[in-house]
């Protein structure tokens, strides 16, 4: 059924209709020996059950269909010259990468071991999910991938990550009908309205419609189809479907929607580029239905598998034991007349690429797009010391610190008009990065009204309230060569903790493939931070993003908490400055105190952590009592801590240790930035007391440091899940992170205090109630807390 | 502008009409005053600074909008007689919440001293955003909210669960343009194709279009109308659009939309409920656009507010300070003419609410569906022993766990029709609780294949490829007085992590408030994980969700890891009884030893964690070294690791400490399930080593016993990330939590053993290469570490 007519003017020739054939039988012979075979790779002997593999694993069911797509989408390549790479969103579609890989040649480049010839081929089946192997997904493994698709859902937002910027190529996406049920997917639809025909690259979807996911069917498969042509009418597409399961009908049809769709893509993209507005086109997909596992089994044991669910994995599980499979799993395979498709060397016969693979890196297989690493240009940085604050004297100025980074990411954004941009659920104005909108607008591409202000189609700044597709985006636009930067509230940021292992998981795996190269860090600006919800109270509280970012692999992650405006701007220059790590940087955007000069936070973010010596009393020498800090707002409770100590207990001997880089604080064999024991005595000492302040969950820093000499005199203060609506101190109060709190700790571990200082712990216990009272009474703080600064 | 004519039969009167613009501007009103007064309520003086929060917190855009639709909803309820609630999507509708349950009556019922007078509508302004008040959100504080919506994206996937086995209900559900792009949101449209019309109630999705979310335009509200009326019929409804800025208009055009939405709600269940079919019939919806802030000031020094983003908070930020913004303020209110709405003492006067507010408990805001609590009835469990394996000797039989406890979950479903529900990603049957489909469908609400197995409207399962709207769905669920399991793959749970925060936020919040009644544990039972991801490799490893939880407030959160399928039984019992908490189940559902008998699983479940004496060589008294494990597969390798000890060093007295309720770990003044110090040393010592193999990342330990004597000689194996598409004994050797490994380790930390101990370390390292490399040669496991038993 072909719902939308195909017009006449498919340019498919016979002999490229059979050589397309001859690509897809030979990609779906080499899928199924991938699935099933250890050995007698091109059958010239019977099947035996010592050639199949013990341990069956690999799905089938969505394989032929993505290699029909591949075939077709390569042949289109090789005939226009496009420049395309492709996402396979469907998961376990690793046979296909593979076999693709393969026959294009590619894999074989990569991996000369795995030869063109029967014993490559052998090596090639036995490899697909063995011990040693490579994974069922189309894993970092494979050349051609930038999405590994494990867990469903970022098809097209990588894709669209992908295409931004890169004018001259086109992104098939595939999406598997499993993954069109997730929410992110559904909501990725919308980003064909942030694209500019005009600079960007173009995303062509394809919905494939097999039918069933694991164990059911798919609620795009069985809707009425005139909902399925409104809801992508609805995404601002022109679908286009087709359906069958006759290959000869089929691959006229798809050769056709192909047609009709990259000339679409090509108009919208010629008229933007020649300065005409797009008059009604809209951007085209196609919706295709085939049967799930098609090609495969049509019944084992008298079950319908091809066009069902069951066909989802391994069709005929039991080849090694039952002789009815494994003739039925030979005949399967012979049906694809690998005679035909393989000389006697075991090697592709040129029929069956000829017309179908283009040349060199125009293989999708070896687009360098899709290992973004070596297309990777430095970000070009203006000097951050030139956005300096101005710092006379410790903790006696304000600023906010965003709003200063705001300038500096102004001009990175000046600086590199086709390679940086900034992601955003709608919080850039609210993090007050404003400074941004003075160089660039955020992308837009759908009408504009008089009121609007910084939007554009081509914006540099991309806000969409959807913390998923921003993550998609950025992770397509990096892992394709790019650079970018996501901010948002921290809270909400889990939103994409399931998609941040993902992207931690690929960069642990590429570390260690030599021919992937590096890519740009991963960079998270967190601010709206826990402790200054002012406006939106405990729901919007939660600071265990660090907590998931640091159960990922060490090498690739990097947490730093800027306590201040110049520090943060040292801050995001590194972090700009890396590659494969992910890079989680909280910051406030409220005025608060600056501390450090730009020198003296060079330097302090070099060591990323240290001794503040104007702020201590142990004259460089013993402490009783280490005030540790990390992020902000804990750094301003302990310094005012320090202070009161200074004036009611001057002869207690306190150093005060700021931490920015929070992996300091593992054991150097544990992280590549760990302190090595002997250093972090130095700072930390192993006898005396240490009462650290910290942004987050307080347990999180006994886990980084339950290794380390005097962990058991470590008092950790931190969020323990106790907020509302209510003041920036009270905040503090409500978890006992306040500088009086912090007072009273630091008697109550420091052995051999005086009477006086008795006195002053109930002092401060009576100072916490007089402000809970002032706070409930007012609504605000009380100036002698608001208007603190250092030595005031 | 109203695209679908509206058809003659608008039921509205005049004398209604009036009824309802006074019951909305009272609404607004009062709204108004929560974001700004202290004082002065009703203007009876002229509004001075001294009158205005030195705080101005709150969000005014969205509010008079659902104002609006509350008022019309609550008027049709009257009229009709529904059983309705309605859920906030917009974030920052706090004060519309909080203003209509006032003038309801409901918040003066629950909070006597907000009196319904002019010194109770001062109270009402005051506790608003203020310190020790109310949130700004539709928070658990409200009554008539079952959904906070801080986080944006859950108001549809919560709406439907609250109207699963509701027949009698109408969930009106306002989704906010905003919230629209969310990937959750959009994903959750497709929920009206699994709901049964004859036994479930319905869903009114009311998409609010009020232009702008933070300080951009939405895409949904620019996006061509065509497209947006095509979006929504592609989701399978019927959208009707009305709009406007005149309120006189827009009241009889929405008593009009709602009146023909309900009554094509009936009549599609009427249908149902007779047995006929839909007969093309569509699920009604209303796309209602009104000015962002509308009512508000227009342009606030010279810039347009209402109608654009700068209303999105408090338009006029300067009251206190500028004479002009107060003025335009007082203006504002007073645009509302009080002095009609409220009489002498301030109450409102019978006209604003007599044709609107419905009796008792049909009041939207006094609904006891919105309290589940109240409504919640125990599940009828089957007695859990019934479906005990038999375990003749410990470590002998193997069972797959999950399998059996499909039995229970199946007779489960049984004994409760219609309040208990299973929810998942289309894993059910992959995670080996097929036995439920003896007794129950998949909810399904589109055609059906004759191929098709265990579809239907009304199914139990709920089994959609959407984490989100699992979670959602199952919230929804409980918190509408039901029960209901979420069954999920391990890694991929973590999509939820972002819900999970918000719905233990909003039971912590909830414990507090006494006329908020417990409702049922959240309970979530991960199979398929991190060590058996055979098919599935790196991308599908992720054991870090219980890291996730266990950063919530302790008295929430219960993380079981029973052992072996009597273990689980016994767990899932006692798990579908508890209110009020997160309970997080693992457990695998490959074939695996079992231990215990039932009633030892039902001694040990008891305890939480306990002595193997069986297993140890203590003889009961001091041991040598403890073996500790947590998770099925941890287990499995420490038992081995014990046996091989007991064989080659008979005289070590090793000890073996099973633990099925990891909070147990935790001191009993931090969790309620912790040990005290006292029980905690008697089973793990205080000086001896403890090597604890433990199913997730071996840090979560120690985070969980750092406060614990003998923690310095507590050595943790677990996950470190390392893994890929391998064996499962691979997997452990991978991590190192291995038998052979676990042996290693015992014998570097006892101190003072033979030379024979160092031959057998030396034989364990020789077994772990002889194991890799059968591995990598035949693809499988070597039958001794597969087939290996207890004692064999």
């Amino acid at each position: 059924m072909t719902t939308t007519e195909i017009g006449p003017r498919g340019s498919l020739t016979d002999e490229e209709l059979r050589a397309v054939d001859l690509y897809w039988r030979a990609a779906n012979y080499l899928s199924v020996g991938q699935i099933y075979l250890l050995d007698n790779p091109l059958l010239r002997e019977p099947l035996a059950p010592e050639h199949i593999k013990p341990r069956l694993l690999g799905h089938w069911g969505t394989t032929p269909g993505l290699n029909f797509v591949y075939a077709h989408l390569q042949r289109q390549v090789r005939r226009r010259g496009t420049d395309m790479i492709w996402i396979m969103g469907p998961g376990h579609g690793g046979p296909s990468g593979v076999a693709t890989a393969w026959l294009d040649g590619t894999y074989t480049e990569i991996y000369p071991e795995i030869t063109r010839d029967a014993e490559g081929m052998r090596r090639l089946f036995r490899r697909f999910s063995f011990p040693g192997g490579v994974p069922s997904h189309y894993a970092p493994e494979t050349p051609g991938s930038i999405h590994e698709g494990g867990e469903l859902g970022y098809a097209l937002s990588h894709a669209y990550g992908a295409a931004f910027d890169n004018p001259g190529l086109v992104v098939a996406a595939v999406v598997g009908d499993g993954e069109a049920e997730t929410g992110p997917l559904a909501g990725s639809w919308a980003a064909n309205r942030f694209i500019d025909p005009a600079t960007d690259g173009a995303v062509l979807p394809i919905l494939h419609l097999n039918g069933y996911k694991i164990a059911n069917p798919t609620v795009l498969a069985r809707m009425p189809e005139r909902e399925l042509a409104a809801l992508m009418e609805g995404h601002g597409h022109e679908p286009v479907f087709i359906s069958g399961d006759d290959p000869a009908v089929l691959h006229r049809e798809m050769a056709e929607v192909l047609d009709r769709a990259l000339d679409g893509i090509a108009e919208i993209q010629r008229r933007a580029r020649d300065g005409a507005d797009r008059g009604g086109l809209r951007w085209p997909m196609i919706v295709l239905r085939t049967p799930k596992g098609w090609t495969g089994p049509e019944e084992v044991d008298g079950l319908p598998v091809e066009g069902t669910w069951r066909s989802h994995q391994v069709p005929l599980a039991a080849v090694r034991t039952d002789p009815g499979h494994l003739g039925q799993l030979e005949r399967w395979m012979r049906s694809y007349r690998p005679e035909e498709l393989f000389g006697a060397d075991g090697a592709p016969v040129p029929e069956t690429t000829a017309l179908v693979v283009p040349e060199g890196d125009h293989r999708i297989s070896a687009n360098p797009v899709a290992n973004g690493g070596l297309l990777l240009k430095d970000l070009t940085l203006p000097d951050f010391r030139r956005y300096a604050v101005e710092v006379p004297s410790p903790g006696a100025v304000q600023h906010e610190a965003t709003r200063v980074l705001g300038g500096y990411l102004r001009d990175v954004i000046r600086a590199n008009p086709d390679d940086f941009r900034i992601f955003g659920p709608d919080e850039t104005a609210s993090n007050r990065l404003g400074a941004v909108f003075e160089a660039t607008d955020r992308a837009w591409d759908l009408p504009l009204l008089p009121t609007d202000e910084s939007l554009a189609p081509g914006g540099r700044v991309m806000e969409v309230l959807s913390e998923h597709l921003c993550q998609g985006w950025l992770e397509g636009y990096l892992l394709t060569g790019r650079h970018g930067l996501f901010n948002s509230y921290e809270a909400f940021i889990h939103i994409v903790d399931a998609m941040l292992n993902q992207h931690a998981k690929w960069l642990k795996v590429t570390r260690a493939i030599p021919w992937r190269r590096p890519i740009a860090s991963l960079n998270y600006l967190l601010s709206s931070h826990v402790w200054r919800q002012d406006h939106n109270g405990f729901s919007h509280q939660d600071p265990g993003f660090i907590d998931h970012v640091v159960n990922k692999k060490p090498e690739i992650v990097r947490v730093y908490l800027p306590p201040d405006a110049n520090t943060l701007l040292s801050t995001a220059d590194h972090c700009l400055r890396m590659r494969d790590t992910v890079n989680v940087v909280i910051a406030g955007k409220q005025p608060a105190l600056s501390y450090l000069t730009m020198d003296q936070s060079i330097a302090h973010c070099t060591r990323g952590l240290g001794i503040w010596e104007w702020a201590s009393t142990d004259g460089g020498a013993d402490p009783d009592v280490v005030l540790a800090c990390a992020g902000d707002v804990p750094t301003l409770e302990t310094l005012a801590a320090a202070d009161l100590l200074r004036t009611h207990l001057p002869e207690l001997r306190v150093r005060v240790v700021n931490v920015v880089d929070l992996m300091r604080l593992q054991p150097a064999e544990e992280h590549p930035h760990g302190l090595t024991d002997r250093s972090y005595d130095a700072l930390f000492t192993t006898d005396k007391p240490v009462i650290f302040a910290f942004h987050g969950y307080p347990w999180l820093i006994h886990r980084l440091t339950y290794r380390r000499n005097g962990h058991d005199n470590l008092h950790v203060r931190g969020y323990k899940e106790e907020g509302t609506t209510t003041t920036p101190f009270d905040m503090v109060m409500l978890n006992d992170l306040d500088r009086f709190h912090l007072v009273m700790d630091v008697i109550d571990r420091v052995p051999g205090l005086s009477v006086k200082a008795a006195h002053l712990s109930q002092r401060m216990h009576d100072a916490r109630l007089r402000c809970r009272a002032h706070t409930r009474e007012y609504g605000d703080d009380a100036p002698e807390i608001r208007d603190w600064t250092w030595g005031s």
